[in-house]
């Protein structure tokens, strides 16, 4: 999969979506807001065709799992999906669906806007006790981002490290990167959608050119199958319509309408999706995160010292230009980065409500939400490092084994 | 590859090479005449921009070799190359080189055009003792002929059973269909080649059109990477610079141009080439080999009253209306298919001058040509049935084993 996508970042040749030049552009490889402002998800659902994520989705989602529905489920970070409440059917009748997710290892350090589908795919792999396959598409940055193929593998297994770090079940979890894996009944189906899909079709849904390399037009397919079980024959073997949850950030909604479309012309289950919103730049939801500017965002490999910093230099604020002001008018909370952030990562539901109340009321200051901020940051991130440096090379092979798993289900 | 090409047979979507409607068409996937009549292959050779293979060079191979040059090469069915010059000198110095040929498995029966490249790249391997690596399409003709993936599988292990026949040395040669073998370090140097190559330039190399499926854009990688050593590390492991010669049929030029384009780029060396011309049709060069006609070929499946059949009743035959004029006029030897056939499948020169004399000057009648050519095409087939039913499943598969081959320079 692509990274996370830098809001306003142009990178790729992909134009897709782009209808005229004011539009808002998001694809696997550009997410630009229309005239340089936020991103408009309902105008998303709508091009997309995807369903907005309603509140009784998620009591559902509580109710069959029996704890209560992660932060980013209930405060609607993880936003639309297709087809979630047919996978919610098949738990109901006691049957069981597997997930899906990835990342493509373009860079070393990742930030928390990669950890969020982490983050979330962990949540649901213990909610609904189900397999997992991460795919990390190091073939795709190789050939998108001019990496060699040794660089890329390299990048795909220090990911892999982050990834394994976020607590997930080795029972459960099949981690593979494309130059380890594609071959096989996974390169059976890549031949079997490559048929399905044009040239025009490529070109209308990811936006490529007759400029781009036959790796790029090659590539979706590679994205597309691991949404089929049989494309995990050690894992699924005569599991053919077993189906597949793919929690995911909503630029990569294009891979899997293709997939979709393809999946009933081949005898296959359509994969479902569970879909987010991208994660805000510290400067605000129209600032770039930009690999290019390391303070555009907050890495995992960060130490206390440059959260305590970047946050107070860079978060960007929605309080009053003085103190007077903010007690007179409070904050604006639409463009305030450090509630949004508190938004993603703070757990406890009443003392956000607190920190709403007050800072919007003017009566909490932008520095002391900052502060909490940067304890719950700095607290994350030193989990995060103590976890990932318990991950050995045996750990990451040991996830990357082509192998059964037997409890997998239980 | 793909299967032997049927003269004027407008198969697939390709276009590549068409300048104007009424020039010949020479791709992978049609071969047609300018105007219905035959393939005129010094044109050829000047648009494809490969060498004449001249006489020096077939005495130069009877040299280095120490054995007589094979019938397709003495008699010009291999014409044309690439840097087969060079091949030469490697081996002149001391130095090895490998053989790649292959077979897009369309088709359960094989016809004798479908055996020419095998019969010379045995005589290839025998002469100078290095190792072949033989590359089954199956992922070709699955996404060309609309074929299932099993069914093209398949195939594959039905035509190996034909390849193996043709007498390949075991301990010198690997067979691998790409259903089987994709991955790992094949599939890496597939990425390597799809990022240099634009889908323009595939646009002009093969005809592909914007409604052609990504199967077919994808493709031509897949038949580029067995012409590097790197795509085999159980073969060919810290042998990064052997240099790779491939016995073709001149339809294949494109890929290969494509591939020696692309080969310096990703530092690699640029394989060599020997191309034949195309087998004739019974009708004719003009004619149409057509797996929808079984009478205009022979297959290796035909009985010896099935050959009788269709050499008596099909073989275009140059010799006059009657015999007064026969007599009078000589036989065109110039469009007479039984002596073409001779050409390819009778061993002894002094026999073949023989019968082309007295034949031209119309001592000789076509019935007595034709009983000739089918006592020579039924020992053939009846040692290729014999061999074929002596290969097991068992064979194919250690054949097709990823294995070690110690010997196969020695």
């Amino acid at each position: 999969m692509a990274e996370e996508p830098k809001n306003g970042d142009a990178v790729g040749s992909g134009v897709g979506g782009r209808e005229a030049e004011e539009e808002q552009v998001v694809n696997p490889w550009e997410v630009t807001a229309k005239d340089g402002g936020k991103i408009d998800y309902d105008k998303l659902i709508e091009k997309f065709g995807c369903q907005r994520l309603e509140e009784p989705l998620v009591r559902r989602v509580e109710r069959l799992t029996g704890r209560p529905a992660h932060v980013f489920l209930r405060r609607g970070v993880f936003f639309a999906h297709r087809d979630f409440n047919e996978i919610l059917d098949v738990y109901e009748r006691g049957e069981k669906f597997y997930l899906y997710t990835g990342r493509g290892p373009s860079s070393e350090a990742l930030h928390f806007g990669h950890l969020v589908p982490f983050m979330f795919t962990k949540y649901l792999q213990d909610a609904f006790k189900v397999p997992l396959v991460i795919q990390l598409t190091d073939d795709e940055k190789c050939m998108w981002k001019n990496l060699t193929v040794e660089e890329s593998k390299r990048l795909a297994r220090e990911n892999a490290k982050d990834i394994i770090a976020c607590g997930f079940d080795i029972t459960r979890t099949f981690i593979f990167s494309d130059f380890n894996y594609v071959g096989g009944a996974f390169y059976e189906n890549m031949v079997k959608v490559a048929k399905c899909v044009t040239f025009n079709k490529v070109v209308g849904i990811f936006g490529f050119t007759n400029e781009d390399h036959i790796g790029k037009i090659s590539f979706p397919p590679v994205q597309a199958v691991p949404s089929f079980p049989s494309s995990f024959p050690h894992l699924f073997s005569g599991k053919d319509n077993l189906r597949c949850l793919i929690p995911c950030a909503i630029d990569q909604d294009p891979y899997f309408r293709m997939t979709r479309d393809v999946a009933p012309r081949i005898g296959y289950q359509k994969p479902a999706l569970i879909e987010s919103s991208f994660f805000p730049a510290l400067q605000g939801e129209t600032g770039k995160m930009s690999a290019s500017d390391p303070n555009s965002a907050i890495y995992v490999t960060d130490s206390s010292k440059d959260i305590k910093n970047k946050v107070n230099r860079y978060a960007f604020s929605g309080g009053q230009d003085s103190i007077e002001n903010h007690r007179k008018y409070g904050a604006n909370l639409e463009v305030d980065i450090p509630v949004k952030y508190l938004g993603f990562f703070l757990e406890d539901d009443a003392e956000l409500d607190h920190i709403r109340k007050e800072y919007g009321a003017g009566r909490m200051l932008t520095g002391e939400v900052k502060k909490r901020l940067i304890e719950v940051l700095s607290e994350l991130v030193e989990r995060h490092q103590r976890a990932r440096a318990s991950v050995t090379d045996e750990m990451v092979d040991a996830f990357m084994a082509v192998r059964p798993l037997p409890h997998m289900f239980s």
